[in-house]
């Protein structure tokens, strides 16, 4: 019906997606669920998969099989592939932007172990999880299955606090010092899911490569590869250390005006092609990184950080998330074994994050129950869980690698469920408490940059 | 050296572009001239303009023939091209959010006949000069040639009074009776530019169709475009109508969520496309029209208006400067007639606007003295008519009516001359006041919100 082969054409989809998508966003909201979700949904419903695969028809266009041809530009890298990974880019940009580096400095070292131990348990249990599931891909019995296998266990790593900061705010226990270990610990989680990503694909990659460059034949060694990631991060904060500079003086001489931003976002989209195309780091960390070094001057990062999520929440963030469902959801051929492990990597997935988190908690001396809310409080997922998955699924670099699309629904189902626990488990453990807040009156901060980061993130998203 | 096919490939060139377009501009206006022209410059740099066509290779790709297939998707309506056409479609939504239609009813008949003759005039003198230039495809020996006349008297119209609205304001003028006529009357003359545009494409359009299809084949008459353009004014305000009650109650019940702007996006794509694809009215026409609509709602259209113009300004609009820039100027055989030509059309659209707008001031007894400043301050182009000469120009659906990239030179001067002029002439002209303020005691407008939308719009471009 829309001509997506014409730029006007791609206009109309994209008025149909934003529509649709902050329509089943806000109806997923008013029921308590994450607004991406939502999104997700609707993308289902634009793309083949339901009417497409189903029934024979999609809403954009006439067929499963025309229908990539209808909405879209020539099937690889289309432009809804552009305005996704955009989308995605902006939101790593965003985090990285939101990452207060002098915030990070004075956060325990409870909250450090917090994430280490977050990242870790859920990793190992994923990967072990799937090593019996040789029969769809994953397993011991090959490299390939073997790498697919820890990307399962990295998928599963990345927290999403937003849902858990609600309910605290909701419940008056945001600023006591559990809440605050709980966001600055999502918040390192960040950094060391950013940093194992980029590690585990550019092992994952070093396979797959044949060439006479000596150069990339270099990158393409376990060796070269850890070597060009640890360049990568040298470079950005070498690179980053000058552009700050730069930034400040824009500041101080021009403060808020659009210039600021426009550069910002030429810094992050650099990054991002350095990272992937010059390093061989994932896309995604040069965005993250980008964000964090710009985030060392405060008043221009704030200011940088409301233009970008204006971009990317009114235009490309919907688009990404719309896209996973076109593009990576399909229910015809769906193997029943992929849906019984995706419901035993999201167990795994919740367990490892109770256990691992708690655990630390429960070592400096919290109750069992305060563990538990610990616990709890950092196993929803978002945005961040759909980013990975999106990188290590149908992934070009990652070649024999990567994993197939079908896993999506594994992610989708671990932010479904994970969202509709977290407010009940919450709210439960919170009920139990018999002394006023033991773990409330104590510390009451102020101002916590983290959390505040935190929120506003939160309420752009709902918004 | 970006392969621009694919996603990644495509943000660093979008990096590339928001960086030396913004590098330019503020270039540009550090030296009192109006940034887009930094931006197209910048675009012609990129572009293949330079060092493609004359010195055999491009910043980004190699050469001039492998640079389109290095730096874009498929040469038709390639990445580039949707980033543009959002672009053009924002900055027409925003112009229509910003047309206050309550304003409006209240300027006075001066404003309209000002806006008006300023109209009729430059179309006139452009379409007479273009008349004895057969040789460069215009002129009235063939349709083809009278039509192409038609669109440089049109090109010729769009007013844009940024540059004047700074200078007033400079001069401490802006909220003089000379000063708010003249605002009023360039946002009146883009209503009238719109309208203009779309009949006279129209009718371009009709002679071109071949068909069986008897829908299309009506609208294919000039009797037929004439109703069908009718048609889509009559159901743009009428779809405009439930769309505002809409918004209105959007707005009252989660006022300035993000919501409000993301639906008015897609009503802004969504008219744009009905306008073109089903009407046969521009595309800019619809996003304008979208943008007067949802104008009636003052605070959610200022709330939608402000994310708006992040979008445009922050990346679409300087895709669009930079990709007029990049495809539609070139060097290499440019006649030296189109360059005549263009300095002849140049001079009737500043002539044109003098003495139309001047005329209605003169018989509205102003002194000559402001006389002549209604006319220069009326005479500055800027965005839209960059905005109609790119609708005009190698448009398909147009066909062998529509006027070849070259003339794009021709508005680029425009905006070049009368930019260059505007500021000289109002202040040689106002420094020849002898008795204080004539025109401006009088009648100090305490709020003037069509000249504060203009504005900020102006705050926007350079800041």
């Amino acid at each position: 019906m829309f001509d997506g082969n014409s730029a006007l054409g791609f206009c109309m989809v994209l008025a149909f997606i934003l529509f649709s998508t902050k329509l089943l966003g806000l109806l997923f909201r008013h029921i308590g669920l994450p607004q991406v979700l939502g999104y997700i949904i609707a993308g289902i419903f634009i793309g083949p998969a339901v009417f497409g695969d189903l029934l024979g028809f999609s809403l954009i266009g006439f067929s499963g099989e025309g229908y990539a041809a209808l909405l879209c530009l020539p099937a690889k890298d289309n432009a809804l592939d552009i305005f996704s990974k955009i989308g995605v880019l902006l939101i790593m940009f965003s985090t990285g932007l939101e990452t207060n580096l002098k915030e990070l400095k004075n956060t325990g070292l409870v909250a450090v172990l917090v994430a280490l131990l977050g990242v870790v348990v859920p990793l190992l249990l994923g990967f072990l999880i799937s090593l019996p599931f040789g029969n769809i891909g994953l397993g011991y019995e090959s490299a390939e299955g073997i790498y697919r296998s820890i990307f399962i266990g990295t998928i599963l790593t990345a927290t999403s606090v937003a849902i858990t900061v609600s309910v605290l705010k909701e419940l008056g226990k945001i600023n006591t010092k559990l809440g605050t270990t709980i966001v600055s610990a999502a918040i390192i989680d960040d950094v060391i899911g950013i940093v194992l990503l980029s590690v585990v694909t550019g092992v994952a990659k070093s396979g797959a490569v044949e060439t006479d460059n000596p150069f990339i034949a270099f990158k393409s060694t376990i060796y070269g590869t850890v070597i060009m990631i640890v360049c990568f991060f040298i470079f950005a904060v070498a690179a980053g250390f000058l552009l700050s500079k730069c930034f400040k003086w824009l500041d101080k001489r021009w403060p808020t005006t659009h210039r600021i931003p426009i550069f910002s976002l030429a810094v992050c989209f650099a990054y991002s092609w350095l990272a992937e195309e010059i390093f061989g780091v994932a896309d995604i960390t040069g965005a993250f990184l980008a964000g964090v070094v710009l985030s060392t001057d405060h008043r221009a990062s704030v200011y940088t950080d409301t233009k970008v999520e204006v971009n990317t929440y009114t235009v490309f963030a919907p688009v990404f998330f719309a896209n996973i469902g076109i593009s990576s959801i399909s229910f015809a051929g769906l193997d029943p074994k992929i849906l019984l492990f995706a419901f035993l990597a999201v167990l795994m997935g919740l367990i490892g994050k109770i256990i691992g988190c708690g655990a630390i908690f429960k070592a400096f001396k919290y109750s069992w129950r305060e563990s538990a809310i610990g616990g709890v409080g950092m196993f929803a997922r978002g945005e961040v869980a759909l980013i990975v998955t999106a990188a290590v699924t149908n992934s070009e670099v990652l070649g024999a690698y990567a994993l197939g699309g079908e896993f999506m629904i594994m992610t989708v189902l671990l932010i479904l469920i994970s969202s509709v626990l977290t407010p009940v488990l919450l709210k439960v453990l919170y009920s139990k408490e018999k002394i006023p807040p033991s773990d409330g009156g104590g510390e009451p901060l102020k101002e916590n940059a983290a959390a505040n980061g935190e929120s506003v993130k939160t309420e752009d998203i709902v918004s």
